[in-house]
């Protein structure tokens, strides 16, 4: 069976590992390189890495020597699970390289000629790499990247909901401590306890669905006109981020509750991303259930890669509120962003698997 | 030492056991009956009672023979812990009967007679009495309660900003598991894990605040003009509910940041509850601290009886939006409810404890 | 496919959801009937039921109508995750009116005449229903148990050592909450907490391990000569026991560390249970790494039937300590009673599933 | 009132915190200096430290400049909760310079000459300080050292045992994340889980508490002659060390369980400890009730101070068990310290102090 070789980049941090758990039986991509920063360069990797997820290392990925950060990569594909300030400029090198980058840290994201791509809802957005190729001189390599973690349910529980006309959105979120990597949160602040503060996030949240829920617009997108109010907190809780949503339409055409839940149970998302090995069908579950989505509950939900939504009911203040759930290290980071290199792969990204690409992929963008 | 007896209804229930827990040292009142269901009735307190508070009972109550239900009470104050059916009926019997009860359940509390009260917020709401006793025919009885337990954070930050003119408050709470009693939530439903749901939370606190910062009229109270919209979350807190609200102004008197601030920082309350055993001083405290409030650090401040507040910052959807913190069990019920008790003496509506109002407390509402 | 009939007792309990989520895709054994107490009788079982595991009821199993205690049954095999004062008598009833039963409770697991199984460990020991179907004058009825959950890797930890001639055994359990079933332990009780008893289960841990690894003799077992000390502590994890072991052994053959490690991994259980669908294999991981096993990291070992052992080390009063873990609600529970009915498949005892004892099991005991 | 002035070394981690807390309102001790690593000193200790406790740290010392750890310190008495490696040199220093140490660190708690005190259990062999002047050639100087955290309540539940010829004893202990120091265990690997290792741990359980239940001799400590074999488990708890343990007695005096029992009830500790501000009175607490101690109801019994006892009962293999419980960085660190300083002061040690020594400590050793 052909497999496309992949390098993992920060292999050894918490989103790393999940790439190697994720990609153990991947139909398509083989773990070929694993990169990590010097303290773990030439060590092997089940030696050089603390394994934090349950169970051990995949065996075929235990043996292999971490390479260090400057290491030339051999692998088309490259998985960054960097910490931001190294993934700046490394990422970019290594497309100019000729390496095609799927990314899940914060650099990159908001470039205007960077797909920021959950594929389902907005994989057209991928056609922003002919800009980016053309713009910065790529020829075989480019760069996409995820949402953020919490952004991620934020954006798959609106965007069948783009159609009515979102004005306002409230955010109060309640993430899972494995969010913050690893060592990450220390027991001591998070046991019995709530942190209503994460360095950042309010930003990201804020922002990122705009250009998410936005439309291609040949060489940047044009983001959606709404307005998003966002509370970010720590809960003691492993994996699994709750989003708190109200949302308030524009005037003209409000949608009933039994529109809203039509939208969402109907929702198939992009033609492109339906054969792909790690997309979730169905992307979203309504659940009629009234305590939930909850986080250890659903967050597996389609492997971890749909998201959950339950609690539809009328607000108050804006129109609708609800409550949605995403697995934030499968879905919000990992998965999501094997997922784009999957996406990549199919939509002719990546020279070297033109193989996958026409024989694997029937459904084009066309 | 003068001290008036109380009798603790529903006294073997997590609330119940709080009631016990602050009455041991209590300068004005001595714990003389404790009331429960048939199960217990008869038994000593310390064996009918399985004490999950920390320690073990006050030595002076563990050998009270829990008195049923139906028995006559001869305590002056009755602090009610009951479930909320059976206090349907038995809180306004015992009043007919003349006895003055500071009630935590939720039966009575938007009766419109019934004071329902945050003593330094709106204890000039105890008036009502009046109204009650004409209407209801009770002489020396009266039926005063405290709010629903996130309610109260949500009264209590929002009190000083009442001058400003609230017109839309924003709700989302994150709330302990004691708030549901004992057994109350299974380990197995919370352990990491949330419940985006509360039964009958919402509903409550949407109204009650509204109740609590309006304005007496002789035989019930104007609520306050204002919408509120809730979404409660149980989390794995053991004590401690924080809520993360916005708030929307009404035009023409919006306050800046640092007005919201300072009214915080200013706030004291009521002249009437400043001598009052269990009041706070202060009663709020704004943190500077940008991961602050959080539940096990600082659910215990003021004895449990502040709310601490933290966060402040602009909204883009309404105009501001913060975090507030209080005891659940403290300050949102039993430590709430003996403060209710405490005005109540303070006041003159305990005909017993006539020698209490006129010593102790110095300051009168006129 | 061939598949055989069972029915589940206490369906709707913890142990009880387990049997049914892991029958949901098993290549014998078809979920027909489901029965409960009559709080659940008559109800479709998604409704009956609150789900407590991860995700949902499987569809097959939904709409199936919960039965009464005392409906007959067609179905060869129950599952029995019965209440044990329920199951002492309804249990009995069933095997004399020809079910053959895998208990997952305590009510018949001393009783001379009854199989207490670990099916790798002591198979065997099933014969004992010979002598069971004489003395009781059943003819197509039988009855088998798995043991408590602690005793289960207490007993698979020390199988392989019963040769070195073991006389002391220290255990001290770590357990998970799950092993007190729904809604069990309540959180005020556990959170930021241990608990330093569990009723009963001292005594179980202290006996059910020497029958288990005692021999076989015609109508009864001879159990193992030696003296078990248990201490049972319930602590903060939703699945997963942990015990510490010290072992003494008889003088003359005491193992060194290195026979005892290879005793673990050279460990291949009973050739009869070789090729059993639910059986693990290995039964038995050593692991070297020096923090492990670790409940949510381990549990899932062999799709939670296999017992993890790590920290072998020498002991300064009796011979050697180490870690065990086994996951509680399936090998320790469910897991290990659907083990038990697919070793009475195999080995014949159940006239109606004799197709698949001849086809699908090639090893006999004999 | 007259205070000494403490300095407290390694004053922004866990432990050192806890001696700021504990010292807020000492009668005896007041904090002059504190003192921490290069990355602290300069700033003003509320920010220079993370305060992981509840509330705020004590406005007395919120103010107070961090310290380097060259600097030259002018405090009499120097509380040490400094990184093993840093003691190891200066705290000898320290004391060649004049200070008196009381230390929560292992670095030489073995030392022949330094005297490792529970000072109700085994305060007399404070007077190996004699010898450590004298060999070491300090004057005015001197070092003691509180036990491991895990010794401690093995240490205080065994003392009162020591009269009927203990030989063996077997410890499980299940401790809390806080002995870990801050960040210490990351939330990931605690969560929903157990560590069956803690580094080093084991080898101070098998060794402190001999010495410390030996007996004085002149320039030594005579160990107890008794092997002790100890697990050590990390479990999801914030504070308070369960220890499970069972107890072998020499042959001719095995006491009885009432013998042990009122062995605990009736134990009083040293008489020089008697009046010593941190001192519990009891030290000991036996609970009869099945399910205690548990670490969150009972580990701030005697404000921390005391050690709770449980369960005792026969056991199979050695002669008796039980629980045992100890707040360990109360107890088990920085009140044990302090306590320790207390006893230096009251002694004479502490020349500076000798106005205490003379008037608020009224028993002497002879």
């Amino acid at each position: 069976m052909f497999r496309v070789d992949v390098a993992v980049l920060g292999a050894t941090g918490a989103v790393g590992q999940r790439f190697i758990q994720l990609l153990a039986d991947h139909p398509w991509f083989r773990v070929a390189e694993v990169v990590a920063s010097d303290r773990s360069a030439g060590k092997p990797y089940a030696e050089a890495c603390r394994w934090v997820l349950n169970g051990q290392p995949p065996v075929a990925v235990a043996g292999l020597i971490v390479l260090p950060l400057d290491a030339p990569l051999r692998s088309p594909i490259v998985l960054s699970a960097l910490p931001t300030e190294v993934a700046k400029s490394l990422e970019p090198e290594l497309a100019a390289r000729g390496h095609v980058i799927a990314s899940n840290t914060s650099s990159h994201r908001m470039a205007s000629d960077v797909p920021l791509l959950i594929p389902e809802i907005n994989g057209d957005h991928i056609r922003l790499i002919d800009a980016q190729r053309r713009d910065r001189g790529w020829t075989r390599g480019a760069l996409v990247t995820t949402p953020n973690c919490t952004s991620t349910p934020v954006v798959m529980a609106l965007a069948p909901l783009v159609q009515f006309g979102i004005a306002q959105v409230n955010v109060v979120s309640l993430q899972a401590v494995s969010g913050a990597g690893y060592p990450g949160v220390a027991s001591l602040d998070i046991f019995d306890n709530v942190v209503p503060y994460i360095g950042g996030e309010e930003d990201k949240v804020e922002t990122e669905p705009l250009k998410m829920l936005g439309t291609f617009a040949d060489d940047h997108i044009d983001p959606l006109a709404a307005a998003i109010s966002a509370a970010c907190n720590r809960v003691p809780v492993i994996d699994g981020h709750i989003v708190c949503i109200s949302v308030g339409f524009k005037a003209g055409n409000k949608p009933s509750l039994r529109q809203v839940r039509e939208a969402w149970t109907n929702y198939r998302g992009l033609d492109i991303t339906r054969d792909l090995p790690s997309a979730a069908d169905p992307i979203l579950i309504y659940t009629e259930e009234q305590d939930r989505p909850q986080p250890r509950r659903d967050r597996d939900a389609g492997h971890g890669m749909a998201t959950t939504i339950g609690r539809l009911r009328q607000d108050s203040i804006l129109d609708i509120k609800f409550v949605a759930l995403a697995h934030n290290t499968i879905r919000g980071a990992a998965g999501g962003a094997i997922l784009n290199a999957e996406l990549l792969v199919a939509q002719g990204y990546v020279a070297e698997a033109e193989q996958l690409s026409r024989t694997a992929v029937a459904v084009t963008m066309d």
